[in-house]
């Protein structure tokens, strides 16, 4: 099985062979340009890794891979906007580099060049493959929409929380997933479990990904830590401190959530610590990961095949930036 | 073949049936809103009629038909969000009633719902009409682009505006014209001469919106005449203007660039009448709706199955508003 570098390389290569129309500059410039932003290419490398597993040749899916790819690139330049963020991967975003109504129009046109190399795939398979990607897109869209909803409620439970990242993040894992494997032949059965892994492994990404914002190595991590506490996002860490603490550190946070600065900060990962919010965090991670696991593990397929699957997930939550 | 009002009827009847998720509110609410505010429904009426046209039977094509509409309405969800419009059918638009934020995501979600009805035509045609519809989009995106270029552009050539109007307006007419024809199962000739006829009677039909938003009878128009003159936007009327008049019908033209209010639109006007405008822009617009009555003459099906949509076109000329 190739090496995950092969996987990356055959997608960035793919990319750099991607020819859009010349005009009109303002709809085509922005794609090129939000696509030299580089990235892990996760989401298309799971496709190919998927396709492998189920006895498949990565390189003959190449095309929805990148398809996936392009999807979720349309989802960060709608969602930049939405957040109002000046900078995706250190670099300026496309409503801040051109303005909001050609990160609006650009973003359109990903999802449509997203569903071009989609139309692309082997008829047989044209289909179910175009309906599995119309839901994942349409539950990315909820997804986004929950998480813009929690920004104004004060009421979130876990419980949401957790349906709002599965929509939000784990579905296009398990999608991408999922897509590769049809796209090898695999049955339904086995298209269930490696979604199933996709989607424990997508929460379970997402809740590491909230650990790291508060307690990565800065050194590391590449950008501040506490973002997400100074923009009030409520995470899991949140959440669960909210159920944990005492009235006298709910009455804190609520007086915290109306300040700004690095004080804050502090005094919320001051609360965090108290409530043991990183193990009971990491606990739930850990279920999820093992559920990814549980989900490998039934599927019918030479164990070592789905070695590099597992090596890749492991890596995943790992990770420190 | 059946009524106008049969073919209308039966689209309202499909929305009426449409079930999205009633969670999250603010992703599909603004969608059953928008839909609520009606139309014409001329795109989703144009598959059936050329479906008919080739011998299919129109209830087999609603679901194909409302995708086309979703389509339609996606591209004016976004678009009322950058031309800041405040009113669409004399309603709020999405982004006045709820936010930016909602009206860019839930156009999105219109956008996923419509490739989820096409995703539902028969598996032999899937892959061409999916191709056609992707088409079609991007330049739909393509044209709304060169629209916003233009606002900043003085120098817009009338051949630079015809083609924007063909990718904005036309083609979507082409494309549904096309999609009905294909589902009907008719040759590749006969689809080329119906997407034809649907490019030459939309850029006519465009030509048709400019020339009443300045001589349209105002008891009949429904809203105030000179819209566009308010809004500089370089319609055919203005550019073709600008290319017959005087040095000195120029200069006073780009001062009424600079201004506002009802004397900027009657001055306008008069350079307009002076300039035989209407008579003008009447000319090129007899040209290609002639040239949609002869690719309509080359298709090779009964001359009376033709006629609806001969009617239709005439009607669509003749409309006061």
């Amino acid at each position: 099985m190739p090496a995950l570098e092969e996987y990356q390389k055959a997608i960035e290569k793919r990319i750099s062979e991607l020819t859009l129309p010349a005009e009109p500059k303002n709809l085509y410039e922005p794609i090129y340009y939000f696509l030299s932003l580089g990235g892990k290419r996760m989401r298309p490398v799971l496709v190919l890794m998927s396709h492998e597993l189920f006895g498949g040749n990565y390189t003959k899916v190449i095309s929805p891979a990148l398809a996936m790819e392009l999807f979720h690139n349309f989802s960060l330049v709608h969602d930049d906007i939405m957040d109002k963020a000046a900078l995706r991967r250190g670099k300026a975003t496309v409503h801040e580099k051109w303005n909001t109504n050609t990160a609006i129009l650009s973003g359109d046109a990903i999802l449509i060049e997203a569903y071009k190399l989609l139309a692309e795939v082997e008829s047989k398979y044209l289909s179910v493959v175009l309906t599995l990607f119309n839901r994942t897109a349409i539950e990315v869209c909820e997804g986004q929409v929950m998480d813009m909803d929690f920004e104004t409620r004060s009421d979130v439970t876990i419980d949401e929380y957790i349906k709002m990242i599965r929509l939000k993040t784990a579905v296009l894992l398990g999608g991408c997933l999922e897509t590769g494997a049809i796209l090898a032949g695999a049955d339904k059965e086995n298209a269930k479990h490696i979604y199933d892994f996709g989607i424990n492994l997508g929460i379970a990404f997402q809740l590491h990904d909230d650990i790291l914002d508060v307690y990565a190595d800065p050194d590391k991590f590449g950008k501040a830590v506490g973002g997400d506490i100074a923009a009030n996002k409520k995470t899991f860490l949140f959440l669960k401190t909210l159920e944990l603490c005492s009235q006298k550190d709910k009455s804190e946070i609520k007086e915290l959530l109306k300040l700004k600065g690095k004080s804050k900060i502090e005094r919320m990962i001051t609360l965090y610590n108290k409530n043991n919010i990183k193990a009971e965090t990491e606990k739930v991670m850990g279920e999820f990961f093992n559920n990814a696991l549980v989900s490998l593990g039934k599927i019918n397929a030479d164990e070592e095949k789905k070695m590099p699957l597992r090596i890749m997930a492991e890596e995943l939550m790992r990770r420190e930036k």
